[in-house]
């Protein structure tokens, strides 16, 4: 890597202290990692199976505060792209980190996000195998690429949704863009009248979204469509419908709401447009074989997070939004985040 | 994604717009890729083979100047990443892209900046299949991730050299260095007095490094350990020996200098340092099985950039280093470059 002179210098570190002490714990022993003493790594794919990869990249004042608790930003840089992996029914294998730290990021910070990073991979089998750690004038960006294997042939795609399919969503729906809110410390927010576990459970859900890998067995037997929510519910499942080419409605009423948001809803109700495109769920959205609506529903009533029913597939040039009591489907003026919009 | 309030709109673009006009060409098709319309890509890997991958992430300031010409952008950045798996012996396949853009980027940086990409990409047939776009308060940071393949058990790593192994390098050694200095327009480059074409030339050797791809074969066959010199030579020399335990000597009168380098060096002789360790050359550097001395020479003499022999693998516990022509390893005070240093 080459450097023009406005490079900023982090004291006492250097770049093999960094890689030894913080990074090459997170290999686990991997063996693709090659100890992260290679130009590369080397992944091994099993007979009959494909690797399923994606990368993010989170840039701090942008994606997250810089002054979130690094844990916390190791948790949710990983748990981002875990949740994509589950999101297609791949179960992780490993993933690369490539970080550009800036100056106020010393060993402690370090310490403190490779545990983020450490705690959520033990949790999920998943190993760190190689990267890229550079120092720049800031902000700080974090970019990881996750891979995942699928037996060949079975990735749950975007598109395969078919008109009568049931629409499902794991957990609960616009938690974090309410925790976004508590976080950006919005005036209006005490209008909410929120208990302190309540704003804490908010904004926990914005700072360590939990990806749904626990599904991915059933995604991979039941999903014939599915994507996992980022840029908002309303605006990922007219994503879902339109890589599949068909219609949809999500019924208002089924949408699943935790109690604080809830809460937040009576208070406000003009919130409604927050908590279904705002954002940041990480929740799972997809449809279903219309046929295996009972076995699927059987199947997945012992998750330790919920799964609700929300709606029905259309017929391609039919609507795809969200329908009131009144079966319409509802106007938004903003459907979801676009970061050109 | 999420959003704190302080994300920059670059004016007319639309995310989705960004991805069909300048992105999915860049996929050629390539089923993997899905589009680019889903959560994540699909790559198949051939029986018997495994997939070698790397990462960097490249910020405006640091490793490239923010007004370079965006294509000279989008060539480096991808170029970096095929030289590290030219370096492993892997046939690039495919990559991912992720692009934190900032405000000045628009359409027109965007289009140059994806010619770069694509005319390097279409040269080594490998292909975009994903990865994810951003606009953030700046500065503009590219993360590539990408793919090779290798036949099973043939990856060449840093680890593996043998003493009485001869070393090879590529190319010549420290013109982008040279570059660098010239493009932040130091003021003393003009005691160097060189040419426009040799101005030329340096710099482009800075911003459009060539990934060496057509060694491949002959790594696979040939090579013992290899490592892409993006730290510098010394360095990255040292790196490659202390991986392999073992020690080495580089023979300072073998190392390849371009025409416009020598002069510099002639000029000014102080400028070795920099040749050796100043990093950014993209060329790889590689032992070679002692019995295939001959035959190796022989195989990359059609190649269409040199190949220089440039000294000798030594046991564990000798020096590792540039030996000047009294045979004893000369001293540096600046081996290579740390981003933390």
């Amino acid at each position: 890597m080459n450097k023009t002179p406005d490079v900023v210098k982090a004291a006492p570190l250097s770049e093999q202290t960094v890689i030894t002490d913080f990074f090459e714990p997170l290999t686990q022993g991997d063996k693709s990692a090659l100890g992260l003493l290679d130009d590369a790594a080397l992944i091994d794919i099993p007979d009959n199976h494909e690797l399923v990869v994606t990368k993010d990249i989170l840039v701090a004042g942008t994606h997250f505060f810089a002054d979130d608790p690094p844990a916390d930003i190791g948790h949710k840089a990983l748990a981002v792209n875990l949740s994509d992996l589950a999101a297609k029914g791949a179960a992780p294998r490993c993933y690369l980190l490539a970080l550009a730290l800036d100056k106020t990021c010393g060993e402690a910070w370090l310490r403190a996000f490779a545990s983020g990073l450490g705690a959520l991979q033990r949790v999920h089998g998943c190993r760190l195998i190689g990267g890229d750690t550079v120092v720049t004038g800031g902000p700080l960006a974090i970019s990881i690429t996750a891979f995942g294997l699928v037996p060949r042939g079975t990735m749950v795609k975007r598109g395969g949704a078919q008109p009568g399919d049931p629409i499902y969503v794991t957990g609960t729906v616009g938690d974090a863009a309410l925790g976004l809110k508590i976080r950006s410390q919005i005036p209006d927010y005490s209008k909410w009248e929120l208990e302190d576990s309540a704003v804490q459970y908010l904004v926990s859900r914005y700072l360590r979204p939990q990806p749904r890998l626990a599904l991915i067995p059933y995604l991979r037997q039941y999903a014939t469509a599915s994507i996992d929510i980022s840029d908002g519910l309303l605006g990922d499942f007219q994503k879902l419908c339109s890589v599949s080419g068909v219609g949809g409605t999500i019924e208002e009423s089924r949408i699943p709401f935790s109690e604080p948001a809830r809460k937040c809803l009576d208070r406000d109700p003009g919130l409604f447009d927050t908590l279904v495109s705002g954002g940041d769920d990480y929740e799972i959205l997809f449809a279903v074989n219309a046929d295996a609506r009972d076995a699927f529903e059987k199947d997945v009533a012992g998750l330790d997070f919920p799964v609700a029913f929300v709606g029905l597939i259309a017929k391609e040039g039919e609507d795809c939004g969200i329908a009131g009591a009144d079966g319409h489907i509802r106007a938004f003026d903003h459907v979801s985040y676009d970061h050109f919009g």
